[in-house]
Parts: structure tokens; C-alpha cells; sequence
């Protein structure tokens, strides 16, 4: 770095750019403004954040209490508690048929804390990753916050939201690309890629040199076929996991990552400073969630019904002409016939008609002002009320 | 950002510099190592993780627990909850006499998070931030990973290893700082700055108009004198803290910034997108444990106990000369009596007395391997049992 003059005028006590730079996640504020209706008393129908309404699964509650009964929540290895990255590791043989061993998993503080390790290990400052545009929001802010640059690929009903292999080739050949990042099943879209896409994307990337990232957090969550891991068609790609959604724990704040073997001493040098450690409890409830089978399938037999519900109905109230939904729990939803800025008409539904929805524009810079997205993890009433509140307000 | 030609070379598949060159905090590998040691069925007396041995408050225990009995443990507000928000700027009034509103508190995910969201938020990339050496590692590291330059200032025992106004202000007119990180009572040495120190380093920060950030993490945990908040001398002070250390929360992840009103909204969008929000259980847990002084208390007399004990028998072993620790609970002593390679010094003690403790290469890569760090808090009874072990090894 070049030396400056000696008496340069101090710099001024100023918000960094790359944070003033980074922009809001909408759902997060939809939910701020939500609650502080509710603080206020008035009903909200919660159909904004993508979480399950159904608590953590008893045999994950019961392992915390458990934990908590015998006092000490200390500090565990950067990784993760050794018995739950085996556990994990053991999950990839028995639901995808893929052999994992324990060394490759790394536990983490939720999905978010996997994206933070996995961008750090993978992409030099200025480096170009390839994104879905509708994907999740998080991803340009994180690549934005850690200096990484973004290269949204649109995608749309026509390519049911799905990145191919040959554009990422295309994109590559004009100015070269560090990696890929999918998500399938995706937010806020709901649709997943077949097989023979997700086998051809990874081949695609392997060929190039570049980096996958597959994000698989919507896995377990799929309504007509079980969803593929990217780590079957190359084990070289990086997959970040986490207990949110199919385990419902979101606030426990904890997911995982399968790396290569190269990166597991850098992510752990960097865990270990960045982290610590996750947190203790989350990561005891983590393992008891894998046997808790039974609990989780009943919570995931009321979103296919709350699915089946809102594609039914969603046409009839003048909401989309029936979006795909392969899994996950939203539906991603053309409102062109109603308004052309959906951040001001979610806005506006949140407090004429007590129903918080995340604006469009959370996920696609673009023609995000033309959709919104409704999470239906809630219960099945909050479904229907949200349904009969939106036919009112509406008509 | 310039184009690069066309069919360049893509980039291999390689692990990112930044993530590459992350040095171990090697009190993690240290503690790595004492637990797969423990595991084959050996004793290990824990001097190295600066983690309290006693567990959370009963009163945080009980109140995660009431939580859990409710069931739903789901995301809150990316800030934290805001009663706890409001508990902790109370925290401010009661302990300190000064005056912090709830909107200024930033709930985090331990102090690592807070690091995190304030180091993003104040420095861009290549900013220069002077902090003392020796210091806490993560500092280093977590700096490297973010792109911000770090400017080690050689602190010693001749100054009670504190760094001072006019120092800043030399460097500052070499080559600008864009900010200083100050830590009291410090890790490693457990040393605090006088009031009439820190009065006087924030009032040079506020001249020169670089950022202070000031972690008070052990803050709570003084012997002689209690410690003075920089928010007193300058309300623009970033505040770095957590429930780890006086709260024994270590495990939950849980900690909190206190910031300037420019940078709420900025950190808000930040924690928003890297963290979504702090585990929800910890939260619940650490507004608890504001009730639990009369526990904490007697905890922190346990901790004096420990170290009046090792003041008294660290010199007669010929370990130190009778480190000053004011707070904390660390001792920072001179093996160069005994090795110039205190990491090779301290596996040995680990693997041959099964006392673990931190090499001073953590904290100061120039002078640490002439020193290492002892952690006092465990119980009295492991005190002795290390002091036991010791007396005998180094004989």
C-alpha cells in the first residue's frame, strides 16, 4: 500500500460504504413493522418470514432442557460437537445414498454463518459469483459486505427459475467467473432443479474451474420428488445446510456446511475467529432433531396442505396463475395486475389488511416490483385468514 | 472493475487468500487437542480457554427453560429482542451513570458478531486500525478476513501494557489511522487503562477523528478498582460486549454493540443479512441474567480467590514475576526462562502435566513465544491441581 502524506487530513468519522452500501432485507423490516402493529394489539397474519410456525421438535426441546438441567453451555470445537458432525455425516448416506465423511462437515451458526465461511474460503475480493435473480437476498448483501462481486442471472417462469449451464458457460467466456451459487428448492420461487440440470450446472462448473455452491436449506421441504444434493454429481462442491426450515429451528441459529477437504482447516482457522463456536444448545437440539422423523413429516404434511390450499385459492382472489411449487414453503407471486411497486402494496396489505408479505424487490433488483412473496409455513388457519383478509381487501 | 479478455484462463478451484492466510487461533487447537486427550479417558486441568467454569446464572437457566416450555423459539428483530435492548441501556445508567438509549444497543451473537458488524460498518477496505500488541487474536484474523489493515502497537509491561494517546497520534500523522481498538481489562494481561488513560486516548481519537472502538468484554470482572465505560469520555464510542465472561454465557453466543445513532440502521441491515437475528433462547437467558448479581458475584469472589492464589504461588514455581492483573482472568507470564518456543513448551506441559494453556503466540506474533497465557476461570480446586501439576513438571 502506497505511504500517504504526513499530515493528511484524518479521515472523518464516516459509516463504511460497504455497509452504508448494503440494502435492507425487506422481510426483516416487514417483520419489524409487524410486530410493532402486534405490540400495538392488533392480529397480524404472519405470511413474511420464511419459518415455521411449529416449534423445534420435543426430542430437540427435550435435549436442551436436558443440557440445561446439567448446567454447563460452554464453549465446543470451532466445527461442532464431533458426535453431531458425525450424525450429519451419517444423514448424507441415509437420505441421498452419498458417503460424507464427519471431517468434511462443518457445523456453523446457522446457514448464515455458512455462507460468511463459505465466501471467505472461496472468493478473493473482486472475484465474479453468478446468482439467480429472484434468489435469496442475503446472498448479494453478504457477497457485497465481503467485497465480492455479483453477477445476477435472470431467470423466470419460462426456465421455471432455473440457472442452466450453458449461460454460466456463455457469462464465463465474456469475463471470467469464480463460481455458481443455486439454491434448489429456491426462494423465493419454490422450484427446483431436475436432476439432469443440477448434474449438468455441476459438470458445467467442474469443467470451468469454478467454484458450486449449493444451497440445500430448503431440502427435506418437497412435494413431489425428494430434492438431488449437488454432491452426488461432484464431490468437490461445497454445500451449506441448516436446521431452519425442515428441522424448524430457526432462532436456535444453526446449519452446517459439507466442504472439501482442502477448505477444512481454513474454515475452521476462520470459525474459530469469526465464531468461536455455534451455540451449545442449538447444536445438542441439532442432533436429537435427525430423530425426530415422525414430528417433522406431520409439520411438512401441513405445508403440502396449506400448498394445496393457496394454489387453489391464490388464482381465485386475482394472486398469480397458480406459481409452481416444487418445495420449500412460498409462493413467488405476479401482482403486475395490481401495482408496479409491491414493497408500498405489501406496505399497504400490512396494515389495511393485517397480512405482512415480502415485497418482490427483496429478491430481484430488476422486476422485483412486480411480485411478492407469501411463506405458507404457518398453520392452516393463518392460511385461510390470510386468504379470506386478502379476497376483502382486494375486491 | 477493468474487463478481463476473453477466454482467460478460469480461475482453479483454489481456497481464497484471505481465507488461506487466517493464522489459528491456537487456543481453539489447544483446546482441540485437551478434549481428544479427555476423550481417550485422560485428565486435563483447563487453563486455556478464557471461559468461565461455573455455568450460566440459575436465573438465565430458568428462564431458557420457561422458553422452551413455550415452545417457539423463532427469529426476533435483527437488533434483539427490544426488552432486552432496553435491560441492557438500563445497564448503563445503574453501572456506569451514563446515559444510553435502547435504540443505540445492537444485540449480537457474542462479541465475535459484534466485532463483525462493527468493523464492517467503520472501516472500508485497507483502512488502518491501530491495536495493541500483545492482544486478543481474533482481532487480527478477523480484521485479515474483512480487508482491513492492521497496525500492531508493542505494548509491555513498562507501560502496564496500555497504549497511550500520544502513540496513536505519531502513527496517525506517519500513515492516517482510521481507528483504534482498545480492550480493558485486557486479554492476554488482564491490565486495565487508569480512567485518566482512557479519558485521555478517547479525547486524542475524537481530535484526530478516527473512530474508538472500546471492548469491554471483562468488564464486571475487576479486583481493585471497577472499570470505567469509554462511553463516559465520548459518546461516539463504539462498545464492544457480551455475556461470556462476568454472565458465564460462553456457550449461548450472545453479546451486544453499543453504537453511535448514525450506525444503528447501517449494523441493523448488516446483522440483518449475515446473522438474520441472535439465538432466541440466549436472548431470553441473558435479560435474566441482569437479576443474577448476587450468583455473579460469587462467582467473580472465586476468581479472586484463583488469582490471589496464583499472585502468590506463580513466582515460587518460576512462572512470572508476579503478573499485574487488575480484571479479567487471565495471567500473561515470561517463560523465557524455561523456552523460545512457548508453543512447543505449552504441548508439551499439555501432553506430559495435562495442563492446557495459551501460547503467547496468539497474542503477539513478534514477542509471544516468549510468553503464555494461564486462564483462572476454572474452579480453585483445578487452580491448585495446575499449580500441583507444574511445580512438579518443571522441576
Amino acid at each position: 500500500m502506497r505511504s500517504l502524506p504526513t499530515n493528511a487530513p484524518s479521515p472523518a468519522r464516516l459509516v463504511a460504504a460497504r455497509a452504508a452500501g448494503v440494502s435492507p432485507f425487506l422481510a426483516m423490516d416487514v417483520l419489524s413493522a409487524a410486530k410493532a402493529k402486534e405490540r400495538r394489539g392488533e392480529q397480524v397474519v404472519h405470511m413474511e418470514v420464511g419459518q415455521p410456525s411449529a416449534p423445534a421438535p420435543r426430542l430437540a426441546r427435550e435435549a436442551a432442557s436436558a443440557a440445561l438441567a446439567r448446567g454447563h453451555i460452554g464453549y465446543t470445537e470451532a466445527l461442532g460437537i464431533p458426535s453431531l458432525r458425525e450424525r450429519i455425516a451419517s444423514h448424507y448416506g441415509e437420505t441421498y445414498g452419498v458417503e460424507v465423511p464427519p471431517e468434511r462437515i462443518v457445523v456453523t451458526t446457522g446457514s448464515s454463518a455458512g455462507f460468511v465461511l463459505a465466501f471467505l474460503s472461496l472468493f478473493e475480493p473482486g472475484a465474479r459469483v453468478a446468482i439467480t435473480a429472484p434468489g435469496y437476498p442475503a446472498y448479494r448483501n453478504i457477497f457485497g459486505a465481503l467485497g465480492i462481486e455479483v453477477v445476477p442471472v435472470p431467470v423466470g417462469p419460462s426456465t421455471r427459475w432455473v440457472m442452466d449451464g450453458d449461460a454460466v458457460a456463455r457469462m464465463h467466456a465474456e469475463r471470467p467467473l469464480a463460481g455458481v451459487l443455486i439454491m434448489s428448492p429456491a426462494n423465493p420461487t419454490g422450484t427446483m432443479m431436475s436432476r439432469q440440470a443440477l448434474a449438468s450446472l455441476a459438470a458445467k462448473c467442474r469443467e470451468l474451474g469454478i467454484w458450486l455452491v449449493s444451497d440445500e436449506i430448503y431440502h427435506g421441504l418437497t412435494y413431489e420428488a425428494p430434492a438431488e444434493t449437488a454432491l452426488r454429481f461432484d464431490d468437490e462442491t461445497v454445500v451449506v445446510n441448516s436446521f431452519s426450515k425442515y428441522y424448524c429451528m430457526t432462532g436456535w441459529r444453526i446449519g452446517w456446511l459439507v466442504v472439501p477437504d482442502a477448505l477444512v482447516r481454513p474454515i475452521e482457522r476462520l470459525a474459530q475467529n469469526l465464531y468461536i463456536s455455534p451455540p451449545y444448545l442449538s447444536q445438542v437440539a441439532a442432533e436429537a432433531a435427525f430423530s425426530a422423523v415422525e414430528e417433522l413429516e406431520a409439520v411438512k404434511a401441513g405445508y403440502a396442505a396449506n400448498r394445496a390450499m393457496l394454489l387453489e385459492e391464490l388464482p381465485r382472489i386475482g394472486l398469480g396463475e397458480g406459481p409452481s411449487v416444487d418445495g420449500a414453503f412460498y409462493a413467488y407471486i405476479d401482482v403486475t395486475r395490481f401495482t408496479n411497486d409491491s414493497a408500498e402494496f405489501c406496505r399497504r396489505m400490512l396494515n389495511e389488511a393485517g397480512v405482512a408479505a415480502t415485497p418482490g424487490l427483496d429478491f430481484d433488483l430488476e422486476r422485483g416490483a412486480r411480485y411478492l412473496r407469501l411463506s405458507f409455513a404457518g398453520s392452516h388457519e393463518d392460511c385461510r385468514e390470510a386468504i379470506a383478509r386478502l379476497r376483502g381487501w382486494l375486491a
